[in-house]
């Protein structure tokens, strides 16, 4: 098969355009390098099956010749700066949802018939319903960035209902492992980096979170792909064990074996659009016979080593 | 208070625009004339406290600049063709979330606290828990009008939130009464103008509707306005009494004196995004004191009053 993967260099998408070029597939990248990092197609780009196109997907020319010959549409890319969306207003809007239509019509023109489709957990929000399964009730936004996530949905479900395409969408709760380069772990490491001796975290460490190596995310993304029949699916896609982010804080302070003192922000949301709890009921999915191969700690782990091994992410832009 | 009303010369638009006069304020309409009617606007063109703005919302500057020295805004414009979404498929995007975004961002550059905004029942799409309260499930939407509204709410109620607006958004049902004209009513009388001994209906004439007068809608938005003190809320707006579409039909037929052949055109969507059951929960608005004026048969009654005394909207482009 060929494939699109939409940010090709990114965290998630670096590791599925791999996965593919592994199982044997053509794959097409899309990326713009913004936040896209070259070394994470370093394996990609040695594959004569890969192709990149160092392009912006806000240019429909850009996706739409990108889409030539494609059989299926990962669409990974996204602002990944989940915490300043209320200082770039518009940021969000272009870069997921504009962006989000561009593929979509692309796909339609090019008669592709499937889209995959990042979105996040977080647009559970605060729900009093946890685990959250994907049929709970979505409160109001509170952020840019997870509405503009509602509002992808919204669209690639109506999508696949007026043009008959396949969407397969899924709720990624906090995904780490290698190439993970933003979100806490990377930022704690960060720290440690550069004060081995002291860390300084938001909120009070009691935060519940679910995380999910990268690995168990694209294998759930492929399943899905495979067995999933119906115009537009959403799954849930987490860790079943969720953990306090006091105990990954633990884990990455003993893979690094540093024991800094910490200095807790205090109580309240980390940011606006984050939740003190993210824990989801993924029975969907694993009804389609999913089993995360790793646990959080050992996903937590892994993103550690992958940071120890790779100061220069540490030190470049994050 | 001086409101913004945009669609000022649409069906609720103008109706809006009617009351706030009425009530002494000062208001300024935006519209393009593209479906809002000249006609509309004839009582308020007369009154030195309106002031109409004869522009396209997509147009950020038309919008920021008609912003000026404004006190809230009734965001009322929307694309009211909610059939025919597939042969269009940008237009949604254009006109009901790109242009809420423009609203959304004027309001913020000038300051300005407070957006009313009108969403539809139809988000609710085929859910199970009816009468659906505000805080039902969304489930996957069909057709791209209501993904665009669902859109436009996590935008506002993210907007609400990060930047300290008062968000108020109105989920209305079908909206009907004087200046109705979209619509089964506006559709069937402009059917039974052209040939008064028969009727083709889509459908089987089953589903349930939550008919209400545009004047017991416009009632909603000024007593939540008043009311309301959250940063973003949601409000349904239908009658409390549900009705079938045959019952709508009978009263058509009734207030025009004729008994045409009605000819079912079989059961099913009567298009995309169009649901057998469109049965709310208003209890959050009765708690605040709404009580509607008319019922369903009064409302549907006087709809086809007005247009039986206003043709050139039965001729014209509907």
């Amino acid at each position: 098969m060929r494939y699109l993967v939409t940010g090709a260099a990114g965290f998630i998408g670096s590791q599925t355009v791999d996965r593919l070029l592994a199982d044997g597939h053509e794959v097409i990248g899309v990326d713009s390098y913004i936040t896209g990092k070259q070394e994470f197609l370093a394996s990609a780009n040695a594959s004569p099956r890969f192709t990149l196109v160092l392009g912006d997907l806000f240019d429909f020319t850009t996706v739409f010749e990108a889409c030539a010959d494609v059989d299926a549409v990962f669409h990974l890319a996204a602002n990944t700066d989940v915490r300043h969306g209320t200082e770039y207003p518009r940021r969000d809007l272009d870069q997921n949802v504009i962006v989000t239509w561009n593929i979509l019509e692309a796909i339609r023109r090019r008669g592709i018939k499937t889209i995959l489709f990042a979105s996040t957990a977080s647009v559970y929000g605060d729900t009093a319903q946890l685990p959250a399964s994907e049929a709970a009730p979505l409160p109001g936004q509170t952020s840019l960035h997870n509405a503009s996530k509602v509002a992808a949905e919204a669209l690639i479900t109506a999508y696949a209902h007026g043009y008959g395409l396949r969407a397969i969408l899924f709720r990624f709760a906090s995904i780490v492992g290698e190439r993970c380069s933003h979100g806490h772990i990377f930022n704690f490491c960060r720290q440690l980096y550069q004060h081995p001796d002291r860390l300084t975290v938001l909120g009070d460490g009691d935060v519940r979170r679910t995380y999910l190596d990268v690995g168990d995310a694209v294998d759930a993304m492929l399943l899905a792909l495979e067995k999933s029949t119906t115009a537009a699916e959403i799954f849930n896609v987490a860790s079943l064990t969720p953990c306090r982010l006091t105990e990954s804080i633990a884990w990455i302070a003993d893979e690094m074996k540093l024991q800094p003192a910490i200095e807790y922000m205090g109580p309240g949301p980390l940011w606006l659009g984050s939740y003190p709890a993210l824990v989801l009921d993924c029975t969907k999915l694993q009804q389609l016979g999913w089993q995360p191969q790793l646990g959080p700690e050992a996903a937590v782990r892994r993103s550690v080593r992958y940071l120890a091994a790779n100061p220069w992410l540490l030190e470049g832009r994050s």
